[in-house]
């Protein structure tokens, strides 16, 4: 039973609290056994039962739950850097798609590439991740659009969550975009997702969300709630791409199918707000694609002020967010959504793992928790986001255990 | 006579060259010779009179010159982590200022701190830039703002240039705020600026450059023009911060003076930008301080069409821009100035160096220049800022030796 001492500032991160409730606690000390928390609190608190239990000393280090990135597309064949320099030149998707670039290019690379490949850059991806404090990822499918190829990416994901130290929670996204060979054919491959896909994701429970591209040019409100509708049946919970290229009602479809989460939103319309708020749906905040985009970041403001619950994640792609780095994006939420340290620590802590529905184990550093957190060379979450230095990031931990230590 | 092998890409970037001209050389090879370049081409044009120097393989990294962060408000006392969350949530400036907050908090703090306290803090800076690839940087004094504390600061820049191992460029500030004690009096203030702190930093030579704040609430033009030539009669040359809040005419103020750069310009003229051009000045891009502030960027796009060498650099200050990280700030002008890594690499190399007035000797890897150059785990520069990654920077040398080992 391990007791963390000498800690600078510890951050519970409640799951039920105002939008800049971090349980801040000065001079913390916690207990974890069998990688979850037993204990904790101020350090002069600390009961005598621990006593005689081996001390870890966090030598004056500022301690957070583990970073959940809620919102990634983690394995993919390909990379798109062309593409990056071709948009900053001003060059449209519309005209980088129709030379063979944007999303059907990486679905042409996840095709030809193996299980092999596409696990060894993910697994790569993911050590990148633990280095920048991650420990618990969501990854979604979306880049095969044919059934081999979906189960192709979301059995890479079930092997990295067998082999990997961080928790990864797989997302079905085959609804992401018509694959070619049924252009012209909607409907026959909402029926392959319906009537294949999401039955033989099912099967091998190798997802636990089921997400779908809502948006002019991929799918209508009414496809979505058909594949919504199937996924439910099996089990899977719906995830949305909400409201990111136009308003098409998205926050308010994830509201009334009962979605873990609705994500982008930068479009979103203030019914859709209102009625997100009453569901109780997160909202997935994505700073490091509109940065990217060159577009205006969804009102993270108006969304808290209504009562939504807002997380921040990477939205890690190819494409619009090629950048896997979870702290980053939490400074841009900072700057470019005005939202403080205190409310991105919990968006990317309690509120991520509310998107994810873990929520009742991972996210928080409470009693029952799983013993996820990560150590911080900064005085405070106010002087780690205001200073910004990627080296801050100490140690992590993942269930009680040392998984990434700066100093080996 | 070290010879550098097995090199993916090197970049020279040429000084005088198209602003996405960044002479990249594919299989590339360089010798060096007492700390400047000898040779520099493809690996299979190397002179057979360097077969038998010692060879230093870089393994398949990619080179890029020592990065140049050529506008940084180095050292000072305090920090203003509390100012940076007030002001996401929607306290002015103002407001902040009325409470002992701002500027003149750092000066308070600039003051009270000893000289041997700023040196550590601005020692500690170097090394996390230095861990970020920057080999060279500019140092601005402006937190004194009377002639112990400027020179304080600047005797800072001074004992740093002979201990650090970067190349540091002490700048004057002065003329960055009126000081309390002259608030009422700022011709008094100018006076202490031309006839007692300009005299005593040229006589102890502690400042290459003189810098002015030239805004509304600030400086006026014709304020600065007095400061300049008093200063360009002590052999100072002028650097502006210039149309930062407000178009002040501060583009073609620099112009008018032959300052080595005028940085912002958040609010040029196109007057000011035809003026900058034709006078060869080169503009400073402050990115990370555009994001922090929430306002829009300079137009980079127009000053480059128009012929204005466009720099980026961090800006690093405790107030608008606290984040010591150049590759941050070249991926912020990527996406928010819709700049190209081409043109972000030569902005934070060659032309960076020219803002310093050191293109002939520094931000280049071309014979007779120095061997300062940064070895990154990228296939290219575009493949760098697209995938954007702390860790991908390996190794920095510094005339020649190595400053930074990412292993070590
Ligand atoms: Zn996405
Ligand atoms: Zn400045």
């Amino acid at each position: 039973m391990p007791v963390l001492t000498d800690v600078k500032r510890l951050y519970t991160c409640p799951p039920e609290a105002r939008a800049d409730d971090v349980g801040e606690i000065e001079s913390a000390a916690m207990v974890w056994r069998e990688g979850r928390v037993e204990w904790v609190g101020r350090e002069q608190d600390l009961p005598v039962a621990y006593a005689d239990e081996p001390e870890v000393s966090a030598a004056g280090l500022t301690v957070v739950p583990g970073l959940v990135d809620c919102h990634t597309h983690l394995a993919f064949g390909g990379a798109r850097a062309d593409e990056f320099t071709e948009r900053l030149n001003g060059t449209s998707y519309l005209d980088i798609a129709a030379r063979g670039g944007g999303i059907l290019s990486t679905v042409r690379a996840t095709r030809e590439a193996s299980e092999e490949l596409l696990q060894v850059n993910a697994d790569l991806l993911l050590c990148r991740m633990l280095r920048r404090g991650v420990t618990t990822v969501e990854a979604k499918s979306g880049y095969g659009l044919s059934l081999a190829d979906e189960l192709k990416q979301l059995r890479v994901y079930k092997r990295l969550a067998q082999t990997s130290r961080q928790r990864l929670i797989p997302t079905l996204l085959a609804a992401h975009a018509v694959p070619p060979e049924f252009s012209g054919n909607r409907d026959g491959y909402l029926d392959l997702i319906c009537n294949e896909i999401l039955p033989a994701v099912a099967a091998e429970r190798l997802a636990v969300f089921c997400d779908a591209f809502v948006e002019t040019g991929a799918f209508t409100p009414d496809e979505a709630r058909r594949v919504f509708a199937a996924a439910r049946g099996l089990g899977l919970v719906p995830k949305l791409h909400a409201d990111q290229l136009s308003d098409t009602g998205g926050g308010a479809l994830a509201a009334e199918v009962g979605a873990a989460s609705a994500d982008h939103l930068e479009n979103i319309s203030e019914a859709s707000i209102r009625a997100m708020a009453r569901a109780g749906t997160v909202a997935v905040s994505l700073p490091l694609a509109t940065l990217v985009l060159g577009v205006e970041p969804l009102p993270a403001r108006e969304l808290m002020e209504a009562g939504v619950p807002v997380a921040v994640a990477t939205d890690f792609n190819p494409g619009s967010a090629p950048v896997a780095d979870l702290p980053l994006a939490m400074w841009a939420a900072c700057v470019r959504q005005r939202m403080t340290p205190a409310q991105v620590l919990r968006g990317a802590t309690t509120v991520a793992a509310r998107a994810l529905q873990l929520h009742g184990s991972v996210g928080s550093l409470l009693p029952g928790y799983h013993a996820d957190f990560v150590l911080i060379n900064s005085s405070s979450v106010e002087t780690w986001m205001y200073s910004f230095d990627p080296d801050a990031i100490w140690y992590a931990y993942i269930g009680g255990e040392v998984a990434y230590d700066w100093s080996a």
